[in-house]
Formats: C-alpha cells, sequence, structure tokens
C-alpha cells in the first residue's frame, strides 16, 4: 500500500543558466519536471510513501527520470514505450523575473498515457490520488486515463485531488474550463491560483471563489495568491495563511511544493491551521532554491525559514 | 535607403562570471559591445532599418562582431584593417553593485577610423544619423569622421543624434566638454545625464539643465535620471516620465537601450508622450537580462515589464 | 544571382560537453545544426554566394538559427511557421569513439516544408541546387518540395547536386533506397558513403559501386571512404584522393564539409583533380575542431593541414 | 533473495576538470564511487539483483550516494552514522596519463563499517559474495565484518568475490599480503592485477602467478593484464583473452567493470570463455566515457565496442 | 620584525555554485579559507605587514594555501606535516540566504598545530597578536599552542586579539565558555557577535554586553550586530557605527574583514571612531562580492561604498 | 643573492576552452604567462632561486602576475606602471593540433621597460642572467634594457643566458637575425629551434648548425628538435637526448621548460648528460597537462615520466 498515488508526464528539462534571451542562452543544464513527480517527490521528503505512475520514451531521458524519481524513493511504476521520445522541456529566464517553459512533447511517450497503463490495484490502495489538468490536455487517452483513475480511487475512497496548473500551450481556457467543470464534482481537494480558480467559477476576491469552486463539490478548496500567501476553504470554514518573507531564486515547483505540503499534513492528520501553513512554508521553501525539484523540502529544512539573519550554518 | 546610421567603435568584450576583484574571476564568457552597434541593434530589433560604419581588425574579434551584427540584421559596411587588431574589453562586476570596463584599445582598428572610411552617400541617405562623444575622443582621424558625417547628415536633412556618453578613460572632462560645445549646435537630439550634461552647460535640477543645453541648439534633449526615470525638453515643452520597477541584472546597454527606443519611436512617427515612454520602457528592460545587446528588447518585450507577479510563461 | 540554392531543415542542437552516457551529461552547449545549411555556410567561407531556404519556429531557436546563417554571410529564405516549434537534437558522445545524436523534429516546422515555400525564380536563377534525401524523409509535402525543386533546377540547367546523408531515425533503407532511385536520374552529382550507395545498387568496391550509380544517370559519384579517402567517377574518369593525416575532434560535419568543398571548387572552375583534393582537404580539416559546422574551413585554413610539427602559432 | 551481495565504503568525490597539478584545477564536479559499489552497479546493469551494504553518514553526501544507487536499482541497505561524515575523495589528473586520487576517509563513516550493519540473512541468502581487500584496511571493525560477512556466505554455499584493490594509502603491501594470504582460503573467485597478485605469491608471468594463487585455494583466478588483456585460471585450466582496442578517457573503474562482467555471466551460467570475454569487454568499455561507475556497461553496450569507424549513430 | 601575527588552520575550500541543497550542486570552485588567514590578507591590503603561522598537509591543498597567502604579501611560516592531510571544507547556499559549512578537519595537518610550531621569536616582535577559538577547539595541542603565543604576547606588551568565532561542529556552548571565561581575561581586544558574548558572560543588548565582557579584563570589546552596525566599548566608551547598506553577495568572511579593519586601523594609530568605522566599512565590503577573504577590500575600495548609482566605472 | 635572474614582459592570458576559431569559443580561463616568468618558475620549481623584474600596469591583472609569481617563490621586482595597462593575450586552439595566441601588448607597461628599471646589483649578484629575444622587440627602451643587463652580468661573470623564442608578430626574421647576430657573442647559453638557429646561421642538420652557432661565441648551444628530442654542443662536444614518450595536452612552455631543466642543472652542477636529459624531461613533462607554466615540474615530478602503464596512483 502507498499513501499516495499520482500520474502524469514528467519530461526532461534543459535549463539556461544565463538571465535573457533563450538565443542567448549558451550552457544548459539537464535536469527534468513533472508537476505530479513533483508532488510525489515532496510528499516523499515530508515523509509518506508515494507512487508515480506515467509512460516514458526507452531512451536515456527516460533512464534518468526512472532513476533520480526512485532514488528519492518513489516507486516509479511506468511503462517505457519503444516507439516514442521521452518528452522535452527547455526552460530559460527571459529576464530576471520571468522564466519562461517551452515543451517538446507532442506525440512524446508521456503524452501517450492511456488508462490501460495504470496499476488500478495499486490505485485502489492509495490513501491518495493526485492528478493535474495537464493531464487531459495532453491526449485522448491520457484524459481518458485521468477519468479511470478518479474512477477507481473514488469507488476505493482514497482522497481524490487535482491541481490545476492550467497549461496555455496545451489548450485554450474554454476547454480547460470545461473539462474542469465536469470533473471537479468528483474532486476532494482542488487546488488552484485565482486565475486558475476562474476558468471554472467567477467571483470576486479569493474567498468568494472559494466558496463558488466549492459549489462545484470538493471538500477542499486552496487558493494559491502567490506573495499574499494563500486561503483555504474546508467544511465551510475559510482559514487564509500569511506569506512566508524568502528570497526568491525559482519560482518553479512552487505550487507543487504546495500540494506536497497540504497532501503530507493531511495524511498525517495534521490539524487544518498546521496544514495549510506546511502547504505554504513548503511552497514558500521550494522558491529558495534552484531546480524544480530539488528544492523541495524535508521536514527540518522547513524550519530554517525562520532561521537568524546572519545565514551561515556551520 | 536606410533609417538610421550610425558608427563608432565595437569591440571583442570579455565578461567576468563572478563577482569580486577581476584577478580572482577565472572564467569569462566572450561577447561584444559598441554604443552605437547596440543602438543600431536597438532600433532594429524595434521595427526599423540600421546600418552601422566602423573599422574591425582583419581577426577572429573582427569576424565575430561582423557576423553578430549583420546575423542582428544590422547592415555592416565595416573596413577590415590589416594592420591594427579589434579592440578589447574587460567587463567585470567589483561588486554586487558596481560594474568595471578595462579597454585594450589603443592603436586598435576602431579608433584608427576616419572619415574616408564612411559612405557618405549611406549617410546622406539616411534618416537619422548617431553618433556618441566616444568617437572623437578615439583619435584626430575619428574625430574628424564625426564632424564629416554630421556635415553630411545636415545638409542632407537627417536627425541628428548624439549620445554623450562620457568615457574617463579616454579624455578628461574638460576635453570633453569643449569638444561638446562646439559640437551640440549641429545636433538636433542630446542624450546625456546630468554628469554628462554638465560637461556642457551647468545648472540646477534636470529642467534647467535641460534648457540650459536646448539653448545650445538641439531641438529635444533628453535627460536620463537613472532611478527616477527621465526628461524630455522637446520644442520648449518640459515632458517627464517615471522609471520602471524592474529587477536589475546588467546595466550595462541601459542608455543605449534608451537612445534606441526613442529614436525608433521618432522614426515611427510616435507622439512625443509615447516616445518618451518607449525610450524609458527600452532602457529599463535592457537592465533585466545579461549582456550589453543580448538584453535589447523587441516591440513584444516591452509588454513583459507589466506583467504579472507569478513570472512562469508556458 | 545566387551561386548555390539549398534547403532542408535546421535544428536547434543541444551539445553534451561530457563523454559518456547522456543521462550523466549534466552540462551542454546550446547550438544549431542541419546538413544543408552546414553546406552552405561553406560554400560561403569557400567564397561563393549561397542561401538557404527552410521553415523554421517561430521562436528563439528559429532566430538563432536565422541570425547565425546570416552572420555566416547566407542569404536566409526562411518561412516562420507560427504553429510549429523549430526543430531540435541531442548530441552526446557515447563513448570517445562514438556520437548519438536523438531527435525532436516530429511536426517540427522544418518538416512542414512544402514547395510552396521555396522560391522558385531563386532556385532558377542559381548555378548550383543541393539537396539531401534527409528532406525527403520528413513528410509528403517536404518530398514533394525536393522533387519541385529538383524540377525547377534542372529547366534552368542548374547543376543539381544530391547527399545521400541516410538517417535511419526517419526512414528504412528500403524507403530510402527506393526514393533514391526514382530521384537519382535527375541528379547531375551524388555524394555517399560505401553504405549508402548500396542503398541505390549493389557492387563490390567503391570504383565498382561508383560506376553502378553512375548508371542511374549522375555525371559525378563521390564515394566517401572515411580514413581511406574518397573516390570521384566523373565522366567515365576514376579519380581516388588519399585521405589527410588529422586529430579528430569532432566527426560530425565532415560530410557536409566534402560536400561543400567540391562544389566551391566546381562553381570555381577548378580542375577535377583539385576539385576531389579540396573536397578531401575540407572534410578533414572540419573534424579538427568542435561543432557541426563551426569547422567548416575557408580557402585560408585549408593550407593550416600541412604545418609544422610544434603548433604554436604566435 | 538477492544475486550479489557487496559492501564496503563508497564515498563522495570530486573529479577535477582541468590536467595538472591539482591546486590549479579551479574546478569540479562532485560525484561519488567505491569499488564494491561499482561492481554492484555493474552486476544491475548487465541484468542481476545486487544489493550494497555499508555505513554513510547523515549527511548531504550519504543522500547523494544513497539515492544515486538505489536509483540504479541496487539495493541499498546503508546504516547512516550520525557521528561520522561521509568520506570523501579528490580526483585529479596529474597528466594526460596519470589520474591522482586522495582520500579524506579517516574515522568516516565508511571506515566505522562492523560486522554488525551488515544483515547476514541477506548475505546468506545471497548467490554471490563479493568483497574488496580495501575493507579491511580501514579499520578493525571493518575487517572483522569482512572476515563474518565471509563466514556467512561459505555456510550458505554463496560464490565468494575477493578483488585485491590494493590502497597504498591505507596499509603497507607486508600488511596486506598477510591479510590476503590468511583470507584467500575462503575465497572462490580472486580477481587480482600481477603486482596485486605478487602480494600474496611470488611467480613469473601472469599463468605461473595464477597457478601460485589458486595453490591457496581460488576456484577461479582472474589475472588483470591491462593493455594485455586478461588471464583465468579456472579448474586448472588456463584462459587467455586479448584486449579490445578502445581509445581510453578515464580508467577508473575497469577492474570494478571486470569484476562486475565476470560476475554477471558466473550468475548468467555462461560458459567459462564467454564470461571472460564479457568480463575484458566489460572493463574496456568502462574506460571509454568519464565516471567511476558513470561509464560501466549495459549488455547492449557492449556491442558497440565493434561498431564501425564512422563513429555516428543517428 | 612584523606588525601582525596570526595563526590557526587554513583549509582548502570546495564552494558550490549552485544554491540548493548540497547533493545537487555538481559543480565546485576550489579555493581555501581560515578565519585567521583572512584576518592577515585583510590587514595586509589595508597597508600593515602580517604573518601567518599553522601546519599545512605536504600536498597540493597545502601548496595552494602558501602560495595564495605569499602571494597576497603575508609572510607564510607554516609547517609542512607530511602525515597528515590538509584540512578541507565544503561551502553550500542551502538556500538563497542560508550558506552552509562542512569540514573535513578531523587529524587534518592544521589540528595538530602545537606550541612547538609557532616562532616565539615572530610573536614576540609583533605588535599585534591575532587569534581565534576555533583553534583551541582544535586538539589539545592547537590548545596549548595558543595559550602559550598569548603568554609570548604579553611578556613582550602587543597587543592580543581574539575573535570568538564559535563553531559547533567542533566543541559545545558550553565548554566554549569555558575556555573564553579562562582566557579572555589576557586579551586586549575581544571580537564577538551578540550570540558569541552571550558564551562568556549573560547581559540584555549589545551595551550592557560589551560592559559585562570587559569586566573580564579586554579593554576593547566589539559586538558585531550585523545588519544593526557594531558597538564598540574601549576604555569606558560606547561608540556605536551605523551598518553600511549593501548588496550581499557572500556573507562568510565579513567578521574577519571587520577585525581586519579595526587592527589595521589600530596599527595605523586612527582615532576609535575612524577605527569602528573602518572595521564596520570592511565587513560591509566583504559581504559585496564572492569569496572568504577575495572580497577583502584595499584601502581605496572602501571609498567605493558610497559610489552613486549608475554603478559603471569606465 | 639569487640563483638566476630575468626579466621580460609577462601578460595576462585568456584562454579558449573549446577547440575551433576563437569567435566561437564562448568560455575563457583567466591566467597569464611569459616566457621568462615561466623560466624562472621552472628555476624555482627544481630547486634554485630566481629572480624577475619587469614592467607591469597598476592594475588587476598586474596584481594577478604579481601574487602568482610570489605565490610561486619567484623574487618579483617589478616597476607597476601607472600609465600603461598590463598587455594580454589570447590563446586558443584553431585545430586539436595548432595553438594560435594573439597580443594586446602595444604600448603595455611591459613593452615599456627600460634599463632604468633594472636593479643592476641584483643582476650583478646572480649566478645566471636569463633573456630572450622578445625583449629586444619590444620597444627600443627594453632592447636597451636587454643590452644593459647582459653587459652588468657579463662584468660579474654570471652565465649569460639567451633563448631565441622568434615572434613573428613583433618583428621580421631579418630584423630578428640582425638583433641575434649581434648579442649572441656575448651570450654563454644559446636555446633554438632549428629554424630559430637559422635566423643567425645557415647550416645543414642541427648538429652543423650548433657549431655554426657555437662560433659566434656561445660555450653552449641546445638545439631543441620537438618530437626528436633534442642537441647540445658544449666546449667542442656534441650530446643528443632522445625524447620522452608522453602524451601531449598542451604544448605552450615546453621550450620554457626545457631552459629551466638546463639552467636548473647548471646551477646544481650537474654533468652534461644529466643536465641535457633533465631539459628534455622537463620540456616533455610541461607537455603533460594544462596551462603555460603551471605543468612545469618539480624534480619529484620528472619521475612521473616513466610510470607504468595503469595511470592510477592511490
Amino acid at each position: 500500500m502507498t499513501d499516495l498515488v499520482t500520474f502524469g508526464e514528467t519530461m526532461a528539462l534543459f535549463a539556461a543558466r544565463r538571465t535573457g534571451p533563450l538565443r542567448f542562452a549558451r550552457d544548459f543544464d539537464l535536469g527534468f519536471g513533472g508537476a505530479e513527480s513533483n508532488v510525489a517527490i515532496g510528499v516523499r521528503r515530508l515523509g509518506h510513501t508515494a507512487a508515480w505512475l506515467g509512460r516514458l520514451g526507452a531512451d536515456e531521458f527516460g533512464d534518468l527520470i526512472w532513476s533520480a524519481l526512485a532514488g528519492e524513493g518513489v516507486d516509479v511504476r511506468a511503462v517505457r514505450d519503444p516507439d516514442a521520445p521521452t518528452g522535452l522541456m527547455i526552460k530559460g529566464r527571459r529576464t530576471a523575473d520571468l522564466i519562461d517553459v517551452r515543451y517538446y512533447r507532442k506525440d512524446s511517450a508521456g503524452s501517450r498515457l492511456s488508462a490501460a497503463d495504470l496499476d488500478s490495484g495499486l490505485i485502489g490502495s492509495a490513501r491518495v490520488l493526485h492528478v493535474s489538468a495537464i493531464t487531459p490536455a495532453l491526449s485522448a487517452s491520457a484524459r481518458e486515463a485521468v477519468r479511470h483513475a478518479i474512477a477507481v480511487a473514488r469507488s476505493s475512497e482514497a482522497l481524490v485531488s487535482l491541481d490545476v496548473n492550467f497549461r496555455r500551450a496545451l489548450w485554450t481556457p474554454e476547454e480547460a474550463g470545461e473539462w474542469l467543470r465536469e470533473t471537479v464534482g468528483d474532486v476532494d481537494v482542488l487546488f488552484a491560483t485565482e486565475a486558475e480558480g476562474r476558468l471554472i467559477a467567477d467571483a470576486e476576491g479569493p474567498a468568494e471563489l472559494a466558496k463558488a469552486l466549492a459549489a462545484y463539490g470538493p471538500r477542499h478548496v486552496l487558493v494559491k495568491l502567490g506573495a499574499q500567501g494563500a486561503l483555504e476553504l474546508s467544511d465551510g470554514v475559510v482559514r487564509r495563511a500569511e506569506p512566508y518573507q524568502v528570497t526568491e531564486v525559482d519560482a518553479v515547483g512552487a505550487g507543487d511544493a504546495f500540494a506536497a505540503g497540504w497532501l503530507a499534513d493531511w495524511l498525517a492528520g495534521a490539524e487544518p491551521e498546521q496544514r495549510l501553513s506546511t502547504a505554504c512554508a513548503a511552497g514558500a521553501f521550494a522558491v529558495t532554491s534552484q531546480g524544480d525539484w530539488e528544492s523541495l523540502p524535508r521536514r527540518a529544512d522547513l524550519d530554517l525559514l525562520g532561521r537568524p539573519a546572519d545565514g551561515v550554518q556551520r
């Protein structure tokens, strides 16, 4: 049995070292990333078991992803596709404050995910199923895989968690909104930024938005407010968390860290206030160093957020 | 016919990757830079044609500069000097906030520029001639080249633009002041910081300074105020632009971007308010990423200055 | 009018800095490459004009390729595709002696090339049309583009040059052989390795192979023999060239350099012996430094192949 | 049950990028290495299961090693020592042909290994126990751990394999010789270079040496001859393997690859000739790219040793 | 004769280039550091002579340290230990604001320092002896060396300076406090942060703390307050200095720079206000660029702290 | 008193990391080099004292050179020129086998060296004065400095050593030949390649050439034959040394190492055969790693040339 099961597309990642237009970037670091595998790593680091399902190419990038996830203690159950390559993304920093991500994922192994690739037994035995709204935008078979997994999880009374993660490169706001409205009724936890929430429902202000979203069904609605912290509506109660003051190094992965923090504390049976605070702390911590997932915190790391100013640890 | 013609010395550039004294810098990136060719690239990226004239060594650095400028769509009309090398500069960051530039340009190909190297027909057919007060400080022949080019442009009723760009390593404030006072009467547009403006005229405050400078002849006087934005005096009207709030990565090239923004909008026939705003936006954008010219904006980039805070574009 | 026109897919290139499995490579350099644009650069460096046609994404990689080709003096006439990205390749070194290239070119802008993208007037005015058998393997429209271009060139009596450049990732040997046998009758110059020649015709030994290939129509058949030099059959005469002894740094691009050397000397009206020798020298020179095209020689560089042993030039 | 169990000290590794005295090296890559974990990875890549036991510091380097080994599919059973750091090594290249390795392993976690850290049940259930003569040189408790493990393996009739791996920095030839002579009678397979074999027995030539070593008890004696290949004496039969011709990039790890190749084929039940050939091929392959273990081959990689000369795979 | 003599352990330093957990850092720069040798360099750069005594391994890292210190003009009088390696430290940046340093110094050459290694004549002829409370925590012999050196300096009426530099990795607060309370009566100048001061005496607020520390004997007590500047109690007079506003790049070495600034001005006979101001300026300057000691200022550098905002020096 | 005194121009050095045309090199390492300071370092490493005189800019590059030479134990007596920069060189690798060096030394501090900059007392007290024929080509004052130094050395009966080091960028073969023929009569030891020897005298074969050179006066003539070793004519006796077989990494500095080896053994009173052998070994060792001077051997390093083939030292 695994605490959390998740699936989706994880891709190789070329990250530019230099700030400015990508065509002048010259040096790149090879890594990888994927919203759902980030959550799996995050939950694992915070003390729970996690499994990641997906489809990887039978290539070096697939090996890289498999090894790194397994090395993080995630139970990897990926199909290796001999006919399609592992997807790729290029991450640059257009300016100091604007990260720019391009994808080479068309007909990638990951986008060819189907319900048949998913181990229903594993999903059925998990306490949490976490999905993102990236997967349904990849292909018809991937969309069906999400539908199928949610159905399995619901029948086993697992907590169903959905992070919107809207990707403009994959579908339009209208397409995303339509799918989300169809799906969110089967979801227990919904993670969204304000803009993402408005793909589903229209409301003024985060609290009203959360209520409008909860009306679709989710018992827990988490609205991420960036520099303004976050807001949670759970069982009709609104809680608001203040943001942590941190020096941002790399904003990518903050949302995944937030979801991982929340889900880890849900798994641990923490109180709602603590759970929301852990989510915010995890999200804050993740931006203080480089990497989509490398920066995800362990429990002990969360204490570093409040350290004294001299900043040298010996 | 070309919208803008400019000329001057463009040099190879070794930029240190590490902050601190240059002797500890270890790793350097090879690039190039030159105030006037920066303006040519900037105007080109903002939608107009531009030609750059100058003298380059018949060496690899000369090839590097020629290829990169031509690759940016600038019409390169450079003489290749078999007897003198392309000049060189070394750019370090003495502290987080202090960039330090050293030159190896003595007897360089660029400093041997003369009036004979300039295609008068090309200058005579341009709508704008842009020069800097670096060139007259390089050599007697280069000074004569500037005089000659301005005379040609005036006779063809081109707009004559001058950016002071005072370089302490090349001449004294007194020498610069004398040349500027002799020349500025033949100029239509003058770009200067406050300190540079005071090389020519003495006045309290930017507005008064602009008036004192305009008294020498220029129809348009632009006073760059750094973190306080900029001020323009055109046809007797003073306009002031607020600065953009950006995270600075590399301040070099901001002045060239400002000039490029202003001249591009003049070429486009924009309203004075728009023109000054574009100049400020271009200058602000140029500091948000690395490189003297790599960071110069295209029209679409200027919209990125006002993006929302999450800073991830997918 | 242009001496040589060529077209095909040119892609961004991430090259690993470390020898070994790609998943451990960590650092990559961004560049680009494409067999046909390599030939265009090579011919340009050897003193002739060249134009490259193709399709590039409306993205940073497309900008990178355009700027670099234009900077090399190649006349770039590329369509920018707003709906498809510029293709990508990843180049690693599996062992010291084995380079490994992977492609992300499916549905790329370059693979969507069609006859309508080609400027028939430009092709019709050129002295040489050079194509590779990569292009017909990209898509039906690209295959039609090759057919169309050859037809235009033949009607204007341009020299039609074809380099086989067999790519296993794109089609099978049978598919390639079929297309080649259909096409080679319309070709004046054929470049092939022995293995590539056998896709078309079966014969023992390079001389017999060349004759078998010439029987399909080409007036000039060039068989590249790697460490054994090369063999040419022109107008019934077989000539053989000895290889140059060089220290190999990067073998990619050697074949393109060979073709460029041969075509440049054909354009210059050189004697057959000289032409073949230049082709071999260009191919040899290209392997002595890094990069698919950066290493292509200028005329003066070819003299460096026979320099004395101390190897320091001051 | 696991095919092979091994244990020993695995350390973080700083590898200099530049050839020359370490004090001028400037840039280093972080990795890790250890003779026994290299063998575990090697056997795993060749298709069998493997477990690695040891002691790691409760620090980032310990995490690095754990994650990477687990990511390679090795079953990691390491004790985390809160009181001692993970050992460290520095690897430079004094000249093109001379690798120089320094250790910071005194009182490291790994050197504090004891019999109590080893899971006797796991060892007892394995088909092969592989140890090196590095471990007994680390500390008294580590020496006892080796003695204990061999005893467990013998009682369960596992194959006991020992690679001499003499380390001058840890003990003298006399100390090593004494321990080896005491131990080798309990060993089934002995791996040694000629110089290492002479620590135990004195004989002229590799065949005579192998016989002298076999007289101490091992059923299989493997004498590694570097550029002259290798020699095996098994059940009284001498077999000799010719070396593979490869371009050497990094010689470290070749011996571990050889052992892994031999043991993997023993596990697979291969014929003696095949087994020795696989050992040589694995050793040869490992030197063709960078890294102590990154370069270890998979089965399919071994075919690359005989590829044709053009060296580009697409 | 030398103005300042100091001694202690100086170690090789691997500094990670990437922010985040050390296990993902990949690239490291090799350098070195040591609190006391930092002070020696700092005092030397500010115009006085300085000698550094210590013990270094007979290895490349020892050579590196010797050459760099000698190259900075420090009189190096180090014993080379053939039996123990030069110590090592690893410096990472856990988050943007938190530097993390690990040591490999157990049984290092430096920790084996003893009184016999120190040239008493040199100490006896110096105007200042500077020590840190790192040395007594290294070993019994090192502790005795400190005691001995202080006794020699007191007998020759040199100024005895002690910087607490508490290192949690080496001893407990209680152990440190005990040694400090025993020693501080023999000290003329005491440098401490507030937290370090409280290892010795308990008091509210920095001024009260300074008085409590002065009660133990030191004529000059310097309390470093980080972002709040510093406070000095000298001969009963409390002086407070405001901090400089600088952009922090690397906080390591700031305390050493502060001590060097204060001691250099004491050597120069500066007024107390000036002396404290120089100490603060040196500390501030040292954080504006990379490196433990590379960033230490010369006199002229201190003027750069108040430069105008454009930040480009040509 | 110093064993060897030398002087000349030492320059900062930007060395490209990538093989190929310099314009594509991108990354450079900062270092420094100079034929005479290389010899000073070489002699110092081989056990003798050495002083280097010269002129350096009052800039970061001058500081870099001073610190590094002093750190190597060379007695640096350089004038710092406030009005001229330290010279610069750019070192690339055009192909695997061809190093390409460009200079920015016109009107550099080093080229402004004059007799007045030299400490005649120091020269007069040395056992060896070593000069190169680079210095007279720098300027009239530098040429006079060489003449003056040789005169001082002759009057004190120091050994006068001259290495031709012909630099095509500084003067013609005819100019060099004229100066050499005028000077060589005052020289005791002459170092030259065959091509350099022919600038002075014409003769077939190295032995005949050595005799022709000795006829001009030098008691010791050393003809460096690259891959064929070297030949010495001393007191009428011809000795020939075979080359060492080494893997070449960087050929620059080999000649300086050869001179340093010969002079160090002369200073040590070694037998002629030994002296020539040491010269060859030092030259061979210097090419086995990177850097102009970093690769110079110590006595112990020379033993590494004959190490066994496995190439791993632990």
